[in-house]
C-alpha cells in the first residue's frame, strides 16, 4: 500500500481492529493502511498452505501490528481474539478453486464453518463489532447480463464460490437476527503486491506479472477475447476502509470492481507493455478450467459509488507498472 | 402411504433405489410408495435425535427393504451405498431450526458436509445416478410478493434453511460441472403419517394434530393470521416419484406446495373440528421465534405443474383427518 495519511481515514486513529487473513494478499495491504491510519491492528492467520500468507507482507509495520497464528475455525481462540474489537474484517479462507474442485472439505471447513465459528464468537463475545466480510464475484456465476448488479441471481460454478456465497448468508443472518452489524463485498479479480505467487491456480494477473517480471511466456486461455474486471490492490484496500467507516453501509452487499472490461489479450499486452519484459502466446483450456470457466464478467459498481462514495482511482497500466516494479524489487520474498 | 399400485410409477419396478434419511418423515413414506411400486428400497438412516427417524414407520414395508444405520457424512459408506443405484433421494438432515439458532455446527456438518461426501461419492462411483433433493421454501427467507416462485430470491433467516440453500447449490454445481443429474424440490409445511412427533421445534401441523388427539390445547402464536402453505405427506410424495420419473425436471428447481394459504386460526379451527376434540387459544412468540418468523408464505407451483404435470390432490380437511386417524391408531409409537 501506498502511504495512506488520508484525512478520510482518521476514525481508525486508535480504534481496535481484527484481521482474519491478515498475512495474506488482501490482509496485509489492509493491515498496512490501517497500520498508517492509526490503528491497532491484530492479524490472525493460520498459514494455510499454498496460500498468500507471507511474513514479508507486513514488513512495514512489523513493529507495529500483533500477529496471531490462530485459525477461524478454532472457537476458545476466537471467543477471545473478537472481544473488544471495533471492526472485525473477515477475509481468511481456502481461495483455491481448482483445488475445491476435487476436495470440497477445506471450503466447507474453513469457509462455512470458520465463518460461523468467528460469528458466533462475535455475537457470544463482542456483539457491537462491526464486520466487513469479502467475497467473491464467483459468487454471481456465468453473468446472465452485464455489467452485473448486485441483485443478479447467484449461481456459483464450484465450491470455493458456494462457500463464499454460505458465508455472505450466514453473515447476512448473523445482521438480521442477531443484530450483529456487517458489510459484504464482493470482489473482482484483484491484483497487486503482496500476493501468492507459488502458483497458477488463483490469481491469474499476479501469476501474468511473475512470469512477465521473469521474461518468460505468458498464456492466453481460449482466444483471448474473454472479458474480466481487473482490479488493483490499493483500490480494493479503499473500498474496505471506506465500507467499514459508512453507516449506510452496513446491512448490504457491494460490488466491489472497476466496472471496466478488459480481454485477456489487452491484459496481456498492457503487462508487457508496462513491464517492459515477457511475452505471450494462446493456449487451449484445460477441461476443468472449461468446465467453471464463468464467461465474460465486469460488475456494475454504481451501489457501492452511490452509498459510500467509493471509486477505483487506478488504471490497469498504473497498477500493473506498480505491481510489477514491486515483485521486480521483491521476487525473493515471493517466488525464489 | 395409501397403496399406490399407480401405473405412473410403473418405471420404478425393479429399479435400485437408495433414500437417505430413510426412516423419517418423508423418507419413510416415500420408501412406502416405491416399495409398492416395485422398487429395491435401501434405506440410510443416522438416528438423529430428536429427529423423525422411527423404526415403526417402516413397518408396512419391513421385509422389503434394506435398512443400513448409516451417516451421510461416513465417506467410506457412502462410497460404497451409492454403487448402482438409479436414484438417490437425499432427504437426511438436520431439519430443527430452532437447535440451528443457538448451535450453527450440526447444519453445517450435516446438511452442508453431508451433501458434499453423498455427492462426491456419486461422482467417483456412481456418476449416473439420478439425484433428488428436498430443501424447503424456508431458504426464500420473507417472501418479497406472493406468491412465491422459484426464481425468488433467497435469504434465508437461519442456519438450517441456509445450509439447506447451500446444500442446493453443491447439488446444482455437480449437475453444471460433473454433469450429475439432479432434482432440487423446496418443500413448504408437510405435515401427515410418520412425521417427529415429540416436541413442537419443527413440525407445526402435526404437533397441532397430537396436541388435538390427545385433546390438549393448541397455541395459535399471535394473532393466527400468519399464512402458511400446507401440504399434505401422500401429496409430496407424488411429486418426488412424479419428479425423478420426469426428464425435463432434471436440472431444475421446483416449489413442492398447495399453493392455497391458510392461516394459522384456519388451520386449528380445521384440524379440530376434523379431529373432533382439543381446542385452541392465542400465544405470544418468544422473541426467538418471532426474529426467525418469515410471515406469510404460499408457493407458486406453476412450474412443477407445468413441467412435471404434479398438483396437489389432497384437502386441508382431508389431510388432517388421516393423519389424526393414523397417529390416534399408532401413537403409542411415536409419544407415548
Amino acid at each position: 500500500m501506498t502511504h495512506i495519511t488520508d484525512a478520510r481515514y482518521s476514525a481508525f486513529r486508535g480504534q481496535p481492529v481484527l484481521i482474519t487473513g491478515g498475512l495474506g494478499f488482501l490482509g496485509s495491504n489492509l493491515a498496512i493502511a490501517l497500520t498508517e491510519a492509526g490503528a491497532h491492528v491484530t492479524l490472525v492467520d493460520c498459514m494455510l498452505p499454498e496460500h498468500g500468507a507471507n511474513p514479508f507482507n507486513i514488513a512495514p509495520i512489523r513493529d507495529r501490528v500483533a500477529v496471531t497464528y490462530s485459525d477461524v475455525r478454532d472457537a476458545n481462540v476466537m471467543n477471545y481474539l473478537v472481544r473488544d474489537q471495533a471492526y472485525i474484517f473477515h477475509l481468511a479462507g481456502q481461495v483455491d478453486h481448482v483445488l475445491s474442485m476435487t476436495d470440497p472439505y477445506p471450503d466447507i471447513d474453513i469457509n462455512i464453518r470458520g465463518t460461523a465459528t468467528l460469528m458466533e464468537a462475535i455475537k457470544h463475545h463482542n456483539p457491537g463489532a462491526r464486520v466487513i466480510y469479502t467475497g467473491t464475484r464467483g459468487e454471481y456465476g456465468e453473468a446472465v447480463s452485464l455489467p452485473v448488479g448486485e441483485d443478479a441471481a447467484t449461481f456459483p460454478k464450484g465450491l470455493m464460490e458456494i462457500s463464499n456465497l454460505t458465508a455472505e448468508k450466514i453473515i447476512e443472518m448473523y445482521d438480521h437476527v442477531h443484530h450483529i452489524r456487517s458489510i459484504l463485498l464482493r470482489l473482482t479479480n484483484v491484483y497487486g503486491p503482496r500476493g501468492q505467487m507459488h502458483h497458477s491456480r488463483y490469481g491469474v494477473v499476479n501469476w501474468f506479472v511473475r512470469l512477465a517480471v521473469d521474461g518468460g511466456t505468458l498464456k492466453v486461455f481460449g482466444d483471448g477475447k474473454i472479458k474480466r474486471d481487473f482490479l488493483y490492490v490499493d483500490d480494493c484496500v479503499h473500498a474496505m476502509l471506506q465500507a467499514a467507516l459508512c453507516d449506510a453501509a452496513y446491512g448490504e452487499v457491494f460490488n466491489v470492481a472497476t466496472g471496466i472490461p478488459v480481454d485477456f489479450v489487452e491484459l496481456a499486452d498492457t503487462l508487457i507493455s508496462a513491464t517492459g519484459s515477457g511475452a505471450w502466446e494462446f493456449a487451449p483450456f484445460t477441461p476443468e478450467r472449461a468446465a467453471q470457466e464463468p464467461g465474460d464478467f465486469w460488475a456494475n459498481i454504481d451501489k457501492i459509488t452511490r452509498i459510500i462514495g467509493w471509486t477505483p482511482s487506478t488504471s490497469l497500466r498504473e497498477g500493473l507498472t506498480r505491481t510489477a516494479q514491486f515483485y521486480r524489487q521483491h521476487k525473493t520474498y515471493y517466488w525464489t
